[in-house]
């Protein structure tokens, strides 16, 4: 059962930016072509940034509405909670939740900061990154310091300036990176390319965990007339293929305290995953160049950590997973949430479930994991 | 256990095609163009066809060697076990390996024939179909006919042809049909486009279910500078989103008693994927256009079926996926198999399984959906 007196700890969440994000902190040069809310014809709100218009003001965010209602995004800001967008409201919408801390990823910037990857610009790009950090730290986690991980993004262009920003947000508190699942998938060098070194010994010195979103690497390759749902219902598999691709990399070998959430692809796929990778690894593992005594299970449960929203057969299967590395996750304001129900419905999933072992999946995993003190 | 009486079958092997399958069969004008081995430099054996030379003659065909072997596929037939491609001595190894009954797949046509997809000559490409078919009815499986499972191909490129096909060799006895777990990923139509549908219901009429085996609908989409070792891992996630995608598609609201399996992608995933796609289906079958009232898991136990070689976690939470809907695979002779103790390994895998239940995975399933007698 959980037990009354757990701080229930989300670490996956949205933030959908405010209007304000961007033109309060951008330089004075970069205001006109940095993200602005623009109107359109039929009272549509979109993003401007460079030469584009981006209509997806509010992608997916519906807590709150009656699922026979889905499949229509909001168009504008009036047309969502404001606790999509309003920090102050957020912490009421997270007390109605029994939420009581959230880790929030991006939204307009794509879960891992993509959208900047995309500019032409790499100045204005990077300056687009700080200008999100600070907004996160100094505005939105500032507002209730002990109801929000810090979670920071990090240039996708340039590995020296992403080392900066992680150094930089470190020293005012940043407890998160969040990056790409799969950045071979986004145009960029692989986990094995040796590439992102630099960037992965900062976060390790840093111990901020780098965090990779379902979609931060791509989506499903679905046919192009199935329906959306598909992909929804398929976002662990991009989960399975990151987790299978960091444990037969070195980035585990290289760097010992790295570690690594994965987020909104559940966790009942993991005990299958990781049998399958200790048996092709017992097979292949000669001519890999790899460690060919580490299990990869062995670092799975000292690197990778999981979480999820509903997921009976994983909770049934926790201790092939490893206790210690499930967190849970809300997803407000996404359709996959259950606001205003999240720590009811939580505290059924986990009716089974030892008040111990839930309470570290609740809350404390979360708490050591990002250093994130009661 | 595994009770001694059971007649062990798997649902999952590979041919390798010996150099005489299109020489002697394909009609006098294609001879000269259509699939036969030619020695190159080196002492190197490859496939030519068209104006191409295909270099893998024994892709994977490891059976029978140390692990610390792995990664150096065969480059001539003498290199290989005769098990590969002699059906005299393939029978004398499932004796050997305890595996009485085989489903063969096809290796140079690619595993549901998509080699001859790309072939200009679209003419000798059904030749070339009819040809494998004719050696895997007329002289495999005729070889010892309970020791085979007779599964036929489908010209992928037309699908009248493809529905005429079935019905010639369901004539012949066929009982299975190999067909793309993703068509949209190798250029053909999706599930979801209705182009399937005559191809469907021949296959639903013929009783003759489809087999999706991983990496007919593509690989998974590894870094380039990923080994190999993490394909092989990830398997599964082909097979997830193959079952994802049909059980949110209306090909079983269109075709009731069509039935597919799911090849080389292992179960212990599935426990996940059914509550997950339940879980999204729950919210979203609004505007999916499908019977909102049939469940995906329920279609699943209708119509789906899994196969393993190794897999505890699957095994364990077995009732979740339905132990009717569970076979065994040996995968003989690629780098999973288990030769030549597949039967050995396959009981110690199901030493906590009740008889019964043992009984069905092993071998009543697999007689159910293939038709295939004692």
């Amino acid at each position: 059962m959980l037990p009354d007196d757990v701080r229930l700890i989300s670490v996956d969440d949205h933030v959908i930016e405010h209007e304000r994000v961007w033109v309060d902190r951008l330089p004075a040069r970069f205001r006109e072509v940095g993200p602005r809310v623009v109107e359109l014809d039929g009272g549509v709100q979109a993003w401007s940034f460079e030469d584009q218009v981006i209509p997806s003001i509010g992608l997916n965010a519906v807590a709150g509405k009656d699922p026979k209602d889905f499949g229509l995004d909001p168009l504008r800001f009036d047309e969502m909670r404001p606790g999509c967008y309003d920090v102050a409201e957020r912490v009421k919408d997270m007390d109605l939740d029994g939420v009581h801390v959230q880790l929030n990823f991006p939204s307009f910037p794509g879960f891992a900061g993509s959208t900047f990857l995309g500019a032409t610009d790499k100045d204005l790009a990077t300056a687009c990154v700080v200008a999100w950090n600070d907004f996160m730290l100094d505005e939105w986690c500032a507002h209730t310091p002990d109801r929000f991980i810090p979670m920071v993004m990090v240039p996708l262009w340039d590995v020296d300036a992403a080392v900066a920003e992680v150094q930089r947000t470190a020293a005012k508190g940043a407890r998160a990176i969040t990056f790409s699942e799969a950045p071979h998938r986004v145009g960029l060098p692989s986990f094995h390319s040796g590439h992102w070194d630099p960037l992965l010994a900062a976060a390790q010195d840093a111990e901020m965990p780098l965090c990779l979103h379902f979609g931060s690497g791509g989506v499903p390759d679905v046919a192009p007339d199935a329906d959306f749902a598909v992909t929804i219902a398929l976002f662990a598999t991009n989960s399975h293929f990151a987790c299978v691709d960091l444990l037969l990399s070195d980035v585990f070998h290289t760097f010992p305290r790295l570690r690594v959430a994965l987020q909104e692809g559940g966790i009942g796929w993991m005990p299958y995953a990781l049998e399958r990778v200790d048996y092709v690894w017992e097979r292949h593992r000669w001519y890999l160049g790899i460690d060919p005594d580490a299990r990869p299970s062995d670092l799975f449960r000292e690197h990778v950590y999981g979480c999820f929203i509903s997921d009976t057969a994983g909770l049934e299967a926790r201790h092939r997973i490893g206790v210690d590395n499930i967190m849970f996750e809300s997803d407000y304001p996404h359709s996959d949430c259950n606001f205003p129900v999240a720590r009811t419905r939580f505290a059924e999933e986990l009716k089974d479930v030892p008040d111990d072992e839930a309470r570290r999946i609740a809350e404390d995993n979360a708490r050591r994991l990002f250093r994130f003190p009661r």
